[in-house]
């Protein structure tokens, strides 16, 4: 059965997961400190890169495994807020966005779908999480979906109790301002067992399991 | 460039990777104990089974990732010693081993290839540790070599300085006896970082990378 996981979320000790302000020039706003230790280039498997085997890497590789279809808020796709001004955008990571799969982009506001050589694909959705999350099962097959955030996206769908698996990792920074992870999310851990670990870096790794998700 | 990596190698307390003895009966002899947490499934990506995915089978699922063969002792694929008796014997796997790819058998003993159509084959060779990786790397192309074991061919790859990565479960359990993981390596440490982690299971994870690797 195919399930919805988050994976690498990272947040803060005060409990933020990114800047409150995003530009051009600052994709993450003022939260870089929540980034700084997280290595990307192994999303793809720990073979993909010529650099050592850490716990956090290890961890970080099983972010595309089974995975069809990711589901992003706008914020996370770019900096444009309101109607879209400008087309030519196509997201913060040029030719070869990392996704290689069909990825819903929550938005108010109606775009056509853009199409990469490598497998990804934006498709711009104004819907609930239920709803969007039925499309990107349609674009998906049977396999996994992964819930890409950011912050104001995962909220919604941990309200809505459709995440299966949630992997966080808190950042021993204080970031002090920012969008919250938690807001209105009181007592959700009662829906989850969770395990923790820690590795070298600092960091703290959590696995959190939907109770009877099995 | 590609890596020699060992995922999942389970030793115990007392520094045993496998029992004295092997039978059709007991594939992993009096050694079982090494085995109870550890949950095979995981080996094809966290999304290949419908259960929950705590920090051991997070671990235990890159063990395929960017894998182009693997080399094994004689003893992990199955209980004949000596001349090959029975060629009937195909491994311990049934008509789908899970490994996919070519593996390399060390052996003294010839025996004709043996091809699967899941894409695993089995070559038996007579060879140095140096001379089967360099076979095993004409099989996987560019991709990387796991070293699959048993402790006496993971103890020959270590000895020969050829494992750049090695992921190894310290199993809180006590053997008395077995085939060791460690004889004849005093010191092998110095030629690593070391980072170790815990699980929720009690099972302590280890990640060896070679000093100069990267
Ligand atoms: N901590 C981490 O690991 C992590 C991971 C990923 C991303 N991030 C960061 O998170 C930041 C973005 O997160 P965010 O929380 O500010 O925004 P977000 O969740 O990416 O996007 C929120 C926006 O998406 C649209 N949207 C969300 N739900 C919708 C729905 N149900 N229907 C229609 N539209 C909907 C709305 O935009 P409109 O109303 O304008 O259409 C909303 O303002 C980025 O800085 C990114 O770097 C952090
Ligand atoms: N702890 C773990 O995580 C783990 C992982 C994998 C397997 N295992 C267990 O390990 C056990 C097998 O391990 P083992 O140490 O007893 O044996 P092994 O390493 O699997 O095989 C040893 C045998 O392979 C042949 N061989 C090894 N190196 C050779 C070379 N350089 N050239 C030619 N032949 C060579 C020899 O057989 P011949 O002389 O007879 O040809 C030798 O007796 C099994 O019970 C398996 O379940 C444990």
């Amino acid at each position: 059965m195919a399930r919805v996981r988050v994976h690498n979320f990272n947040v803060s000790l005060d409990g933020y997961s990114a800047g409150e302000t995003i530009t051009l020039d600052k994709p993450i706003g003022e939260a870089g400190a929540l980034f700084a230790r997280f290595d990307g280039r192994f999303i793809h498997g720990v073979d993909a890169v010529d650099a050592p085997i850490t716990l956090d890497r290890a961890l970080t590789s099983t972010w595309g495994q089974g995975i069809g279809a990711e589901i992003m808020g706008r914020g996370k796709f770019g900096p444009q807020t309101g109607e879209w001004a400008d087309e030519d955008w196509r997201g913060w990571w040029g030719d070869a966005p990392p996704f290689r799969t069909p990825v819903v982009v929550l938005t108010h506001h109606r775009r056509a779908p853009i199409s990469f050589e490598n497998g990804t694909s934006f498709h711009f959705l104004d819907a609930t999480p239920e709803d969007a999350l039925a499309c990107a099962q349609d674009l998906a097959g049977d396999r996994d979906i992964r819930i890409g955030g950011g912050p104001t996206t995962v909220r919604q769908f941990l309200a809505a109790d459709l995440i299966d698996f949630l992997h966080l990792v808190t950042v021993p920074v204080v970031l002090g301002a920012g969008v919250s992870m938690w807001d209105g999310l009181a007592g959700v851990e009662d829906r989850f067992t969770v395990e923790s670990a820690t590795s070298a870096s600092g960091l703290t790794h959590q696995f959190w399991n939907r109770i009877g998700a099995d």
